[in-house]
């Protein structure tokens, strides 16, 4: 069975998560993996769906967010151009982007050869980590196929989390990352509606992670934060059925930033911190006939719970992806511990509220 | 003496704060107040000076980060297209800007009368919060003699802090805010730097307000988070003598924002929450007669330690703004309770990771 | 009869002008001015009101464009973050914005006692250009009256242009700058809609107007551009009926600079080029009752109609305000050309294409 | 020999050109092209190189700017965050981006065996427009060693331009577009320095084209713009010697979008309009060991003459790459006018300022 923040105590929540505390609670959101671990290659991709029809066809009204932008995101620019998203969004490693956005091109020619013809050519959204500590990324290992079978693999229920996917060889905080998700249900004009978060985690430094309890659990053998700087990166992907617009769906994606820093980040220089928001709500149609259209959108005075819900879920997803982990060894040697094995363990947390790492210098 | 988070043993810090733990580090830099308490009237001006000289013809460089824009903050649209900031900054209530801005303007042309003559205006800089809860706000008390007399106020040394200036009204997490300020000391070169946050507190919801160690202290008598939407404002204020190009500053001033966060924040819909940061490094000459000058910048990769310094310094003035502010009765009777009380007391807080206040209602 | 682009066969369009074309020919909107003349006091107020009723109550969807930042504008923080505008806009000269600002509040508060008690406070929209060449800017002349009673003027029907209002003492071009307005009629959906601009214009070198067919009039007198840089600046504000959701107002809003260049402006670094733009369709409720609310908007294949109808509107108002001003004497005897009268006489145009001013040096 | 604006007495300039009128004037800056044409296949790569040695170890001050955002460049985060340069930069059609990038990041592995390893990952820049109405878009046929072939032909000296390299199959205006390049030599602090463009042509409707005379050729036989939506795209590459920083690039790259209004484009809703700066002066090195470096950086009040010659340069470059173009058939028998004939029939122009295509309907 998973292991989770509940599981832990470490709940960090006031608003109910829903029945599967992960982003696939968001009706019609699909989630496939496809990882690869042989050798030093320790790397995947993950696809996240926000619908299982043809996206190019029927676009999903998005956003995005830039935390710190030492990172490759690629679609950016047209997200937030234009407020649509038209393919699934793919996560992998730093050096695999190029194959997955390329698999993405291939995939949305099959399904629409209008495309580059008749109509406009298609917006490709790929976010990426580096997991070069842990992975050979130099050998580019990820292809198009790997890409065709993430997406092949997405699926709606439970997301398997941890070293899986894209998030295989991924570092966070000094413990072993990787993928983690978290979900929210909110009730609005008297429906149910969900907010949930995905994220891949490659960021923070060791000794930088606080519990929500405070505690500050460090990964034993690991250099601590200022002797090992923060060369990592975290995507969050943020899903909901609430109806929001583009403007309030990059509101929405700055929260991820807010959820990051709850666990104790600074959003460090060397880390790419990209949030991409998008709402199933108002999908839009591609070659849509009408020259004015209806939309529903939340009245704004409500959107401080979906901002709760956003920062909740991504600090809950990222703590998931870490409890989610095993003990991991990659590209040489190189180990990763478990948080969840450091907590059962009940040790190797630092005192609370210290003069840190620098003490000794100064 | 001054309340602050040593005392309760709650300092947020892994880097060494400066002699007086306050923007006033930064060497050069002072920080004035003119309080206005009468009646119904509770509210006042903070004005920090990055020096004491004439700021129009010793620009410093700086840059803002809109956190969230609820908020009607001066002067943003020029410091972020030029990277200068040209006049004291002024805090003051959100109906009183318009008072300190032509009061900067009349300030501004006594000390440089070619101002619109035969040279170019003057860009204002004032941060506002809305103290409506606590002070008369539709009275508009602040005239343009009351901002004179807080830049008149300036000086080095230690903050004031609490309710007083512009924090006067102010309102935290339910608690009575007002002005906080922190700083780090920065080993850089050789060389001895400091960074400091001055913050002007009135966010955040009752309930929500997380303390370093997990503990969720609450306001006895306030109204829940969710039934009380955040209507409040900060303005955080970041000093440094680093030398730091305008971009740099840029990412300086967007971590006050994770500052913010570990408190518990999610920056709310209707908090005008906006950070500035300044350099007192590489001043520029209005008047500069070479075409090409010299400056010295950090060297990018060693910004960390600024990254870190400012998420401490900026969650360590909040905390401050709330142990030095008193139990504070304001217009109508209205009563915010002291967080240095509630802590003394031992009592009040919340258990930690329950689901909260809509528990009940799901 | 005021002389326009039309009367001198300058009319920059491939789409029809509205009835007066200007601003007003946008149901609803009002326009109205207060001019100030006396020795050497050349300023004033003009006044643009999206609707003549409540704003605060029933607020107008907005975005702005900052074309360069060299700008005192005050309010669009908040119109970026919430997407709304709350207050009428006045524009002004650059020292008396808080005048206009606190004019603003003031109006606000007697309309709606509820502000800073049990609602939030108001965000003004005051924008400004640089009169002090022609008008003793240090004087601060324009009070909270004369801007209300600009608002107090505001009418539908032909906008009055030219040296009127706020545009009482701009330069353009090194002519007699001011207020100019200009509209476009659009066919969609069957239906009509109008978008409509005015401009309030103060920027440009002498020697660097283009005018639509190619010829590049020059003030008799003036320093050529190079000798005499660019310190002026330029507001556009662009209204429509057209439903666009925040978003697409803000793609709008940029395409004022495109009228802009279209003139020869490379918008210089001295300049405040700021573009602000409306839709009077779909006003947002400040108590809005429901949850999730109903919204048209425009089909976004179709908003290429909006950014041709920016650009040509832009272009034409800045040439209506030239056309529209006289001659003029302002402060210190300075004297600005009008336009109208260098091209009736039909000489002291450049030739084309030629090495400019620089020649000589190089 | 290559037609340009000079050759028809169009040169829209004030400043006086460099030595060959191209990006190459800037000294040290290279460009190379790889084309193919083969059948329906016509497209190509173009590489600019800010200098000719490791990019990687040796980043140049860059930044971007989005006129308008329906693209797909890729590597602008990283470049807006950082304030850098650090792979050359590669130019393609709208689906062959990802090899592109692949290539660059196999390059930079080889020269820098650390990426991934001990050192960070690279961030690649590549734009892009779509060549699909001449080109075969969907057969991807750009291969890495194309792009490897482009990076292997740079060069410094004339730029060839036209239908070459990434612009084979590019249309403008109606007419036959591609590469163009210009510069503008400048003289500052009594040093020469130079900033050059080069563009990548593929936007504006038929009909829109304004020439610096104020002539608006028409492609006979094209369809008029407002039948023929704009779904092209343009990239601005702008290269100088001057020394700015980052800020003042991204202010340059802003008046890329001023050259391009111009010439009567109003940055059509369906193209991709992107422009990137940066400068030779200041590399940056990857493994700077002082904590504090020394820059030379423009002083502020000088940086009109950049602006003009950047609005100067990018509309110059743009005609240069319509001049430079012959008539050309594409996929299907798809036909492009060349500019160049147009002119020398000295017919086809449309009467100005008429209104237009929409006149009939209306």
């Amino acid at each position: 069975m998973t292991r989770t923040t509940a599981s832990f105590g470490l709940a960090c929540s006031d608003l109910r998560p829903g029945k599967t505390n992960g982003i696939t609670d968001v009706p019609g959101v699909l989630v496939g993996h496809c990882t690869l671990r042989s050798g030093d290659i320790n790397t995947g991709v993950t696809a996240i769906l926000p619908h299982g029809g043809n996206l190019f066809r029927r676009k999903v009204v998005a956003a995005s967010h830039v935390i710190n932008g030492f990172g490759k995101t690629v679609g950016l620019v047209q997200v937030d151009e234009l407020g649509t998203i038209e393919t699934p969004i793919l996560l992998t490693n730093t050096l695999s982007v190029a194959a997955c956005s390329a698999a993405l091109i291939r995939e949305a020619l099959a399904r629409n050869p209008d495309i580059g013809r008749t109509t406009s050519t298609v917006n490709t959204v790929v976010g990426e980590c580096n997991d070069g500590p842990l992975n050979d990324i130099q050998a580019m290992a990820v292809t198009e196929d790997h890409a065709l079978s993430a997406l092949a693999a997405a699926h709606g229920g439970p997301v398997e989390q941890g070293s899986i996917g894209a998030g295989t060889g991924m570092t966070c905080f000094g413990f072993k990352g990787g993928i983690g998700s978290a979900s929210r249900r909110l009730e609005i004009a008297g429906q149910d509606f969900h907010l949930g978060a995905l994220v891949l985690t490659n960021f923070g430094r060791a000794g930088d992670l606080i519990l929500p309890d405070g505690r500050r659990p460090f990964p034993a053998g690991a250099e601590a934060g200022a002797e090992s700087p923060e060369k990592g990166s975290v995507i969050v992907i943020l899903a909901t059925d609430v109806p929001l617009d583009h403007r309030q769906l990059a509101r929405v994606a700055r929260r991820g930033g807010a959820g990051l820093a709850r666990l104790g980040s600074f959003w460090g220089h060397g880390s790419g911190d990209i949030s991409i928001a998008f709402s199933t709500a108002n999908p839009v149609d591609h070659g849509e006939e009408q020259d004015i259209v209806s939309r529903r959108v939340l009245s704004e005075s409500r959107i401080d719970l979906l901002f709760q819900a956003t920062a909740e879920s991504t600090q809950e997803a990222v703590l998931n992806s870490l409890l989610a982990a095993d003990r991991f060894l990659g590209r040489g040697g190189a180990m990763r511990l478990s948080l969840a094995d450091c907590l059962a363990k009940g040790s190797e947390t630092l005192p609370q509220n210290q003069f840190g790492q620098h003490s000794e210098k100064q």
